[in-house]
């Protein structure tokens, strides 16, 4: 059976997967969602036929959006999740047992639905007692919170769709309020390597370092996304993720993880010199 | 015009490139080269239909493949190049005034004459004085050395066709032999995302291991290649990459860069648990 | 969403088509079978990856497979129908008043099953009383039949997988035996254009020929099959489709067809010389 | 070496061809140009990404634009050629001893060249000493012909670019002018089934259909277009081509073709009735 999905990563690019089998297809009131199993990849969804989570990488994605806070300040208690629908985020931080609490926000129920059905390997932990789920508009979820977050971590779409609102200054801003003082925001950042995701994470970059004083951007290989280098935001109050993370205590804890170690976290705020350059730039 | 150039980079997943014009398809003794224009990458070239060079980021492949032995060890006067036919390497290496000699060994004629025509972004340096050409087979090549390079580089293709030999026991002991008592030998790793990338990457490393004292990996991201994720081997007699670096040396040649920095040199080296234990393992 | 179904029709060509929307998987004792919906062909479904019946075309196909030979003998009374699980044949023969028996054979019980959910189209008239389904193999159906079908209808798939056996003089023999004096033999009889088709066209018409004194071909336009043009076998004991047709007849029965009419029946038997001369040929 | 050339011949429809090798490239004053070789095909070449000749199917489109009026007035004497740069048109009138003028009207001097180089099989005739090529305009070079041609051959590209001027009601009239009282005008009609390619058709027919006494068309099985199903149209003053052709006349000159016969003419000419139902329908 040659049935192919592709995403046009830029308009002369082209990123295919074999499909061995679609497994749902589906309109929520804010985007299509699509579930496929692939030979190479295993099962993967797309939310409006752009991939979000595949079985065989999401570990990289997952292990780097939550390990890289919770190595530097492993005193973290109270964490909200917004987006993040297929699980893994939370699934992640749920290895912590020093977290009390995790409030999740999605706007999107079904993403939840589906995945809990198509992706057990990233669900699994939606229902530890911790864990609350909102499904809602992370936007106007977090305009009343106010200095009660030790972590905040946007695991959002790209900036466009629904995802849009979590990339915009208001946004961030309500980030910072509802953060703790010493609080830590980290955030799927994009990739600097096609045009359009580089000028998405320079307007990313920018907006956040005018409100936070620690701000910085690390880097991961995750090869089922466009160009398979891809960056998240680390901003803080206070913390820094280089001088802060105290290796032995983390690794004492004993958290088995595919991706992430001590090593990769202080290696993967090194970019290279023409990302800090994009960076570095005021954009338009 | 809808012409898109496909490498199937497993049997399941395709990267497709629009190439707005093809420049030249040829056959050598050796393999067949394929040279096209596409708005996104620019100019690139192919060997038996792999991608091996584009403009768009050739500079990281030789950044990485160049400045982390270089800055390791600043005293390297003598310097062996195998492969290498699109000049990348050598034009970074010359750019170092305390290299003396620069032997280039390509066993392919033609990739430097297809080169020089339509990548003399490349090919620029293959004229510097300090550079020899011999259009020759590298295994052949260095039988003969003992005892005379500063540094090795083998930018080889795939494990495939005319590259073979470059992954062979016999080859690395030979290099060893070809290089003084405090020598280094680089070479391109593959890739430890896809399976066969990955096993081709797991033998080279063993067979290297077993040679050298000092036997590491160190990645970078290069979006052409399959995953983006792409590895270097570094091995030497005596030098440690991490621990021999000398940063402020280096940064004050002034040899400006868009990839490599001395962060980005020191990062590389830390790699993702996977990647460890692939590494680790020791394969059939 | 860029969802491609493509359709590898020689190793060098390929055809295409966006899905909207995947409806159906699954396998049955005999073979794959998906369902898909797009814009340009409505819902077309695959056995084994090859496209079977499309919406916007179907009705080509059918046209010609049915009142090929009803037009030549108008006095059908019993027909044997193989395979055609997604009904479109029987649709045709039900519209004819004249005609008081129709076996249907199918072996996958599945593909009628799930064309009665997704091709309402093609399936309305299975249920005319006239109709008898029965779900097992044609070739052994027919063995104990003997003179007793005025036309029989074999709208297999191509000689690979489930259909091999529908292409083979054994079976030729026993549609003979199971004619009466003045029987009908129509077949889908391949593709001139494509070497592979060509060779299963030029069998197939080998074999008839042996058996029938009347052994002729006719086309048709059918786009969404391997090149576009497609042939249809036609065998009797006695009639011929040329002489005998009954234009008039026929056109006063008054019904409504999108490609078939008289003129066409008559056109469609003149065969480019390239169909001829390799329908000439012997073959291997 | 995977690469495709891809026809996209609707939004949702895409026709790939493997390119064993990329031949030629070019942009003329007019369209672009390229040439490819395939295994399937042959060598093919595109205008502006259309495939417009392929070596394995050229036959089909010439014999049926050439044979179809010649067969229906053998005495013709004087042809005006508009298009048809492959020269495969002139190559067929130029095996009729009785055709004593051939006038050839191709505003892209480019398309000859390339395809003298690429195309032998083509263009083998373009030097007879009865062909006259002109490098115009064809509609400004028809202005001035008054009665002078028995026949005249539109063999354009589709009503896109340059050859939009060649479907329009003032062309049309031209042609009229320009030919004999006897005079024919065949000319490629495109294809009715994708719905841009039918609005063409449909308003092609119209504008003839206003001018000509006899005005109808006729089809045939060409692979490498959209849909496989082309049509041509026949319009004269007096002769029709279902009546006047002489098939004895034909026969007895010998001429050997792969697709023409005298029995293929006469049924070319029966359209399905969803192709008489768009073509009676008078469109926008």
């Amino acid at each position: 059976m040659e049935l192919w999905y592709t995403e046009e990563q830029t308009d002369s690019v082209r990123f295919s997967i074999k499909v061995d089998k679609p497994l749902y297809t589906g309109k929520s009131e804010f985007q299509r969602i699509d579930v496929f199993h692939s030979k190479e990849f295993g099962n993967f969804f797309t939310l409006d036929g752009l991939i979000m989570v595949t079985e065989k990488d999401e570990f990289i994605y997952h292990d780097m959006i939550v390990h890289v806070p919770m190595a530097t300040n492993l005193k973290i208690k109270n964490v909200l999740v917004i987006g993040a629908g297929d699980g893994g985020t939370v699934r992640e931080l749920t290895r912590y047992d020093s977290i009390e609490n995790i409030d999740m926000v999605e706007i999107d129920k079904m993403v939840v639905d589906v995945c809990r059905e198509y992706f057990p390997q990233t669900t699994c932990k939606l229902d530890d007692p911790r864990v609350h789920l909102y499904f809602e508009d992370g936007l106007r979820f977090i305009r009343s919170k106010e200095n009660i977050y030790d972590l905040i971590i946007v695991d959002s779409t790209d900036p466009f769709g629904p995802g849009e609102g979590l990339f915009t200054k208001e946004f961030y801003g309500n980030c910072y309020k509802a953060l703790k003082e010493d609080g830590i925001l980290v955030n799927q950042h994009e990739s600097p390597y096609y045009e359009e995701y580089a000028k998405s994470m320079q307007k990313a970059h920018k907006r956040i370092k005018e409100l936070f004083p620690v701000c910085r951007v690390y880097q991961a290989h995750i090869p089922s996304y466009p160009s398979g280098h891809w960056l998240f935001g680390f901003a803080s109050k206070t913390y820094d993720p280089l001088t802060d993370i105290d290796e032995q205590a983390w690794n004492s804890l004993g958290i088995k993880t595919k991706y992430y170690n001590t090593d990769i976290h202080k290696g993967s705020f090194a970019l290279p010199n023409y990302v800090i350059d994009i960076l570095a730039n005021e954009g338009d």
